[in-house]
C-alpha cells in the first residue's frame, strides 16, 4: 500500500503515565481534488491523494454520469490537485444543478443536488438469481481487508474498501480518508478494468454503511455488502428495495443480516 | 438524549457462538433535510432527525452566510423534511455557485463549491489571548461526552459534538449520524443564544478531527478543539494557520497536542 501519511512535525505528546515528550507524529493526509468533465469543474473531494484515476471514474459512475468503460476516453491529472476526465462525445453531460456536486468532504458521500426527489439515482435494483455466498468465505474477508492496511492506517482513521469475488479468489482494496472514497477508488478500478456488473462479488467496507455506500454498490451492480460497523436505516431500506444483501456488525464470528439472507449460505457444517 | 434509533424488523443475527437468532436491532436514523434561505433549497443533507433549526443555523455560520443572530429572523419546519430560514433583508445571499451546496451525506462537511481555492472560507484567525484551560478539566471532557450518549448512540455510529467552557462549568452536546451535523447542531445551539464568540470555550468532537470540523469551529470563534481520534493534515495546518489550539487522541490520561500548546496549563500538580 502507498504511504498516505506525512510527518505533523513536532507534537506533544502525553503519555499514559503522564510523562510529556516532544515527538513527531504520523497524520493520514486530507487534500483537496478538483474532478473535471471535459475542463469542466463539476465536484472538488477532500481525499487522501493516490489513485485519483479510479476515484474520478468511481465518482462519475456513482453519479451515473458514465455507465460504460467506453464512455470515458481519458483521464488526466492536472496540476494543483486537479484531475480531468475526457467523455466520449456520445455521453450527454449536463453540469446544471443536478450534475454539479460541488466541494465534498472527506467524509462525504453524494452531492449537489439540492431536492430531496433527486437523492436516489436511477438505479435499477440488482436481479441477479443465484448470486451466494459461503459463509466461512464471507467471515474471511475483514481479516483479509485489515492485512492490507497498515498499523498507522488502523488506528490513524483511514477507511478501506474491499471488493471481492463471492468465492474470495480475487480483491481490490483501497483506502481514504473518506468511507466513500474508499468505495469510489475500489469500484472506479473494477470499472476502468471492464469487470462490471460486480453481481458476484461482495463490497466490504471498515465503517458504517451509509445510504451513500449502498447507492455506490448498486451503481456497480454490487449484490453483497458487509460492512464492519453500524447500518443507518436508510441503508437497510435502500437494500431491501434495492434487492441486496446488507450485512452489519460483521465481526468474525458474529454478524447481522439486514435484508436478502438468502444470499448468504449459512450452513457451514 | 432524544430517541435516535429504530427497530430494524426482524433481522437474523449470528452470535459468536455461531448460534442464529432472528431479533430485531435498532437502526440509527438517517433521513434528508432540506435547508431553505429565504424559500430558496441551499442544500439537502443526511441527518439524524432532531434539533433541526440548530442545525441549519449551525450550517449557515459555517459557510458564513449569516455571521450575528440578528442575520436570522426566523427558522420554521416545512414538511417533507425540509427547513426554510427566513433573513434579516440586509444579509446579501448570492445563491450562485459560491453559496449552493447541493446534497451533502451524512457524513459531509463542506458543500457547493467547485474551485479549490472556495474552499477556504473568509474566517480571520483566532486573536484571543490568555485563553487557557486546566488540563484535569480537559481530560474529563471526553467522559462527559460519552455520559450523554446511551450504550445504542455509542456502539450504533452515532457521532457526538460537544462544546464546554474553559472551567467546564457549562456543556452543550449534539448527536448526529454525520460528524459535522454533530459539530453544527452544538454550535447552531450557541449561536441561537447569542454566545458567539465561543473564544472561551472547548470543542470536542467523538471522531475524527477533519479540515471542515476546524473550519466550523473557527467560524464560531473556537479557540481549542479536541478529537478523540486523528485529525487529518489538512486540519493541523489549518489550526496553527488559525491560531487555534488542536488535541488529537484525546483518551485520558493521554493526548497529543499538534499546535498552540500554550493554551494548554500542563502543569497538574
Amino acid at each position: 500500500m502507498k504511504q498516505s501519511g506525512i510527518d505533523s512535525g513536532k507534537i506533544i505528546r502525553r503519555k499514559s503515565d503522564g510523562e510529556l515528550e516532544y515527538c513527531a507524529d504520523h497524520l493520514t493526509i486530507e487534500e483537496p481534488l478538483e474532478i473535471r468533465v471535459n475542463g469542466n469543474a463539476v465536484a472538488t473531494t477532500m481525499r487522501t491523494p493516490g489513485s485519483d484515476e479510479e476515484l474520478a471514474a468511481g465518482f462519475l459512475l456513482s453519479e451515473a454520469i458514465v455507465r460504460d468503460r467506453s464512455d470515458i476516453l481519458n483521464i488526466s491529472l492536472g496540476e494543483n490537485n486537479s484531475i480531468n476526465v475526457e467523455l466520449a462525445k456520445s455521453v450527454r453531460v449536463k453540469l446544471n444543478s443536478a450534475q454539479r456536486f460541488g466541494t465534498i468532504s472527506s467524509s462525504c458521500g453524494l452531492c449537489g443536488k439540492t431536492s430531496i426527489d433527486a437523492i436516489r439515482q436511477s438505479f435499477a435494483p440488482i436481479r441477479s438469481e443465484q448470486v451466494r455466498v459461503e459463509i466461512n468465505t464471507l467471515l474471511s474477508f475483514p481479516d483479509r481487508l485489515r492485512k492490507h492496511q497498515s498499523d498507522f492506517n488502523r488506528t490513524g482513521g483511514l477507511h478501506a474498501a474491499a471488493i471481492f469475488a463471492l468465492d474470495g479468489s480475487s480483491e481490490t482494496v483501497r483506502e481514504d480518508i473518506g468511507r466513500h472514497n474508499a468505495v469510489d477508488k475500489a469500484i472506479g478500478r473494477e470499472f476502468l478494468d471492464r469487470q462490471l456488473p460486480l453481481d458476484r462479488h461482495v463490497l466490504i467496507v471498515s465503517g458504517r454503511a451509509s445510504f451513500e455506500i449502498m447507492q455506490k454498490a448498486l451503481a456497480a451492480g454490487i449484490t453483497i455488502i458487509g460492512s464492519v460497523s453500524a447500518p443507518s436505516s436508510l441503508a437497510v431500506q435502500f437494500a431491501r428495495e434495492s434487492n441486496q444483501t446488507l450485512i452489519g456488525f460483521l465481526r468474525p464470528p458474529s454478524f447481522n443480516i439486514y435484508s436478502h439472507a438468502e444470499r448468504i449460505i449459512l450452513d457451514d457444517r
